[in-house]
């Protein structure tokens, strides 16, 4: 009677009884209740109800609840926290209601979240614009719904045996937020801790592994067509400078160098230990690498856990963490460090030096970055293989990549991750000073996983990985093909300074095609000013469109195109152009790769760098143009309008996640 | 009174005023009026507020409805209609509310429709789940929901001076669907009739164009450079078995051949007159074309609509409608006709063979096409410019070639439709026979249109065009090069007899890659019963992965692919295969290549032709090999897990929409 009485106004009453899960077909819920006589009728009518219902349920009593507010401005939601995997105490938010349900128009963040994280969640969903009110329907209060999934995040951090919780639905008004139910799951067991390193271990025994200066074989051979074999081949063929120890019990040397019986027995300090050698021998070599010091083993051999052997991977594990021994891999094709002419792989060396470091963790996705690197000259500072990922994964790496003044970008295929939050960590630590590219396979096989609550239901695999990867700043690439062209492209193009993107074309029709792309990938076309305008068409034909595309029509000379270009690198409002164009005899592929690659050379020295992507129509002579220019700092595609304004779009997704232009996440 | 009692409960009572649009702010609307008292005071009530709201507007009445049903089960939808610009009569439905409202989730299909087509409108939103009831709620009556999409559609098919209708809310339930409230837009105009042309006149003249046997060139000219040159020489070093005839006035003879003063002077019937010649002189020359009979005049000259010079296309259009001349462009490169040896363009030969037919309404995608076609080989049939489509369109095109034995595919990129109603009609003919695939530019660009209905807003120009183009049967090709993919690779694809996809790896990497693909298109990977899975096991390490991707692991011998790749030809339950390639010295790509094509030979020998596709992973001699494998029907693609199956995906789209396979559109 009290409680009803306090709210002042219509309330609910609820059985409260741990063997009525579903209170509703028990008839234990009356919604609407009032005053003092209709409050002591409806508790003994709720009993009655539980006890026909289930006659031996234990009834603890009747909870009396505010009636909360509904009709225009009440907007139901859900708040919950889930326990994933991969990524530990993950917050959610979503509409409530059938349509969402329907729809899975939810969002998920690394618990904890501060208030401006929260906040961002109520505008990731699609819905967003709900909450800020449609149809002249008021918005509901932000900032108490963000305080409360900010809330949320906090107590399943604070408490980390509450695997799972719901608040559901959540009644979000113009004055406030308040849960109208709640449910908590608690977890069986606690999880287990991870072995972790700190970032200056990591770094050091990072280094000797990207930049060593004497690297054992253990199991080198003479014997062509053997792992050990084109292990030394490769590294010496490949032009490492440092020292190349071949280890062999039954050799004295060779391909020329001294062989020798252990790894123990090689003078000097050793820096990596690559194993060419079967899975059964790995235990013992590596007991000896850990004698000699060698802080890094790269284990090629496959036969682990891959194969089912997870006793024999756990050995290895254990030894190297006795010894203080890295281990990359094992089932591995090596790695490549480019910059030290460095090709500790069974596959051929690979030496254009550049500025994407890439990393797998399948062998097959290894050999396309090769043949991919290969035949677009894509210049790289690392290739490394993760196959079963034992030991030095994904956070080990970022962490090297993101201090290695070569690298410029990283881009990472991945099927888990051992530690979602040491990598959000990582990527945290990455993402301001260069771009992080991830392909995260395994997107659609894994459906939403068996769960207890509303949430974790919501929760399937890909939706969390996506948001958090986001939430991380890294940019996920949607196929291999994308990672590819990511990483080819990305380390090439300058930052942009700002937002407004033009496009000059010579061909009408890639220019619609162009818009289309700029839209799909989030980016702004630039509203040209009247003085802009009125600069452009005075270098295009009459019938030509200015606005934006710049239409300069297709039988124009070089000179428009150089014009048309100068003019946007010039004007500082502009901050990044799409090129379209049309291979005519007027102007040729060749000329106009050779004027624009000229006029941005120019703008460079003079310190004006900004992104400039290029899609060329025209019969095969295009190739050769887009190889140039690709290889003079324009990102230039053949055949496809979509491509060149992909890649921009991901170096805008980057910048904005870097925090180098408006906007954040 | 009587109103009120025939519905028999409570009933919502409304102002009827022409005078007062917005009701319920006038005061106008009261629900759940019952018994007779009430609804005599309600009445009087609802008078006063209108006079009080607007003391000069006309009340003409208050209307009485039934009050209808909420609550479970009860969900609030929109059916309308609109005139199309492209289209005509479109019929839209959606779920009501306001996160409908803000997810735009409407479907549209050309009015009008069938009671299937209705139907399968339901299914065509993303909540359609919502209609078929979830969290328990009963499901609503389809078939009632339906019969009024239907009804609807008939509606503005038969009083086409109906330029709007919203039947908004529609309240659908379990046991039927009733209009809450209905509004009706009457058209300001008539839209003016387009002249229209018979199938057989459309093939009667197509056919003239596509295998002439004469051709006359318009501004032949002897001076390189030229357009009238360039078309000479083409036409010449083509190769094009017919005849050959230049015309002009100031020459004798040009590369060789007798010149004409006129075309007037030409020997014998002409199919095509080619139009090398400046804007200015086209109408002049087309009337001399016009009194040879020449039914087809392709106009290659810019200068026309394009460059505001509507007056002059206009005329131009009035020629050839009199004397029964059919208009190819202007403003285009012309046109290839391969299997005629035909190049009748300013770009130079094409000489590959094949199945695909290409049109362009753009030049620069033009050259695009050419460049891409030379650059894969792709085996082509056609090649039209369409340019500013002042007379044959798309719709001509497709019927031509949906009868053409040599094409098996035809894509078209567009930027608008002159007569979408035409266009669905062709597709609608062709579909049944051959894959038609659309590259619609434009599609972000437009927005909503500014409108008088609430599906009038909806109607943005791209939702329209893609859901019918869907109904049409179409496969719209997300952008430029997916259409060019999908150009080269379909007419190589045999069509799948049903939908049990089966992926084969050596990577288990790109499995999992592969399957990504394969979901995101829509595809079933197949469920592998117990003894496929045991013959697949049989020929696979032990820790290699049956199931579906069949993971043969990557150090497999060539056998081991061959001996996979049979079984997935030969049991019948099997109907597609994607093939996962790993770059390996055991099965180096040329081997792999070799083998899969020998396998696929002989099981076309056999008379068993399954669609397959392959992803090959490995360094550059992969690209020989897919060349090697997709000249021998085998979709191959290096570098990439996305494509192969994209290309799948957009055959079983077709096979679907064809009607080869269940499933329907």
């Amino acid at each position: 009677m009290a409680c009803a009485a306090r709210f002042g106004g219509p309330v609910v009453m609820k059985i409260v009884s741990p063997d009525i899960l579903h209170k509703t077909d028990a008839g234990g819920v009356v919604v609407g209740v009032e005053g003092a006589a209709d409050v002591r009728e409806t508790f003994h009518r709720i009993v009655a109800n539980a006890r026909a219902y289930a006659p031996t349920a234990r009834v603890d009593g009747v909870q009396v609840q505010e009636l909360l507010p509904s009709g225009p401005g009440a907007q139901e939601v859900i708040v919950g926290a889930v326990t994933d995997p991969t990524f530990g105490k993950v917050v959610a938010f979503g509409l409530g209601g059938v349509l969402v349900e329907v729809l899975k128009d939810v969002t998920f963040r690394l618990a904890p979240v501060d208030a401006d994280e929260a906040r961002s969640m109520l505008d990731s969903i699609r819905a967003a614009e709900v909450l800020r009110g449609v149809r002249g329907t008021p918005g509901v209060d932000r900032w108490a719904l963000a305080e409360q999934i900010r809330r949320v995040s906090e107590l399943v951090t604070d408490f980390p045996e509450i695997a799972e919780v719901d608040l559901n639905p959540v009644v979000a008004t113009p004055e406030g937020a308040l849960a109208a139910d709640i449910r908590v799951i608690l977890a069986a067991e606690a999880p287990k801790e991870r072995r972790r390193y700190t970032r200056a271990q990591m770094l050091a025994s990072m280094r000797r592994l990207m930049r060593p200066r004497s690297v054992a074989v253990i199991g080198a051979s003479n014997e062509p067509g053997k792992i050990g074999n084109s292990v030394m081949r490769n590294l010496i063929d490949g032009g490492f400078p440092g020292e190349i120890h071949p280890v062999n019990p039954k050799a004295d040397d060779i391909l020329g160098r001294k062989a020798y019986k252990s790894v123990t027995d090689v003078p000097g300090e050793v820096d990596v230990a690559v194993f060419a050698i079967p899975a059964k021998f790995v235990a013992s070599a590596l007991e000896e690498v850990g004698h000699k010091g060698v802080p890094n083993a790269v284990l090629i051999p496959s036969g682990f856990a891959e194969t089912g052997e997870q006793a024999l991977q756990d050995e290895i594990v254990a030894i190297g963490e006795r010894h203080g021994v890295r281990l990359l891999g094992p089932n591995i094709y090596g790695y490549y460090s480019t910059w030290q002419d460095l090709c500790a792989t069974f596959c051929t060396p690979y030496d254009v030096r550049g500025g994407v470091a890439l990393t797998s963790q399948s062998g097959g996705i290894g050999m396309a970055i090769l043949g991919f690197a290969r035949a677009t000259k894509t210049g790289v500072s690392a290739i490394v293989g993760l196959g079963n990922k034992a030991d030095l994964d994904e956070d080990d790496l970022l962490t090297w990549f993101g201090e290695d003044p070569h690298t410029q970008c990283i881009a990472m295929h991945l099927e888990d991750l051992k530690d979602g939050r040491a990598f959000v960590e990582a990527a945290r630590a990455t993402v301001p000073k260069k771009p992080v590219v991830v392909l995260k396979a395994g997107r659609t096989a894994a459906g939403a996983k068996a769960a207890g609550s509303h949430t974790g239901a919501l929760a399937g695999d890909d939706a969390v990985y996506d948001d958090i990867l986001r939430q991380a700043g890294v940019i996920r690439a949607p196929g291999l093909n994308e990672m590819l062209e990511y990483a080819r492209a990305l380390p090439v193009l300058p930052t942009p300074q700002g937002d407004n993107v033009v496009i000059i074309t010579g061909a009408g029709g890639s220019g619609v095609l162009l818009s289309d792309a700029v839209t799909d990938n989030g980016l702004r076309l630039m509203d040209i000013p009247p003085d802009l305008d009125a600069a452009f068409r005075a270098f295009i034909p009459p019938f030509g469109a200015a606005g934006n595309p710049v239409d300069i029509t297709g039988g124009e000379p070089p000179s428009t195109y150089e014009a048309t270009i100068r003019l946007g690198l010039e004007d500082p409002r502009i901050h990044a152009l799409v090129l379209g164009y049309w291979h005519t005899i007027v102007t040729p592929p060749m000329v106009f790769a050779e004027l624009t690659a000229r006029v941005i050379a120019e703008f460079r020295e003079r310190g004006i760098d900004k992104p400039v992507v290029a899609s060329l129509a025209g019969d095969v002579e295009v190739e050769e143009a887009c190889q140039y220019l690709f290889e003079r700092g324009v990102v230039a595609y053949p055949y496809t309008t979509e491509k060149p304004v992909d890649v921009l779009g991901a170096k805008y997704r980057w910048a904005r996640a870097a925090g180098l232009l408006g906007g954040g996440r």
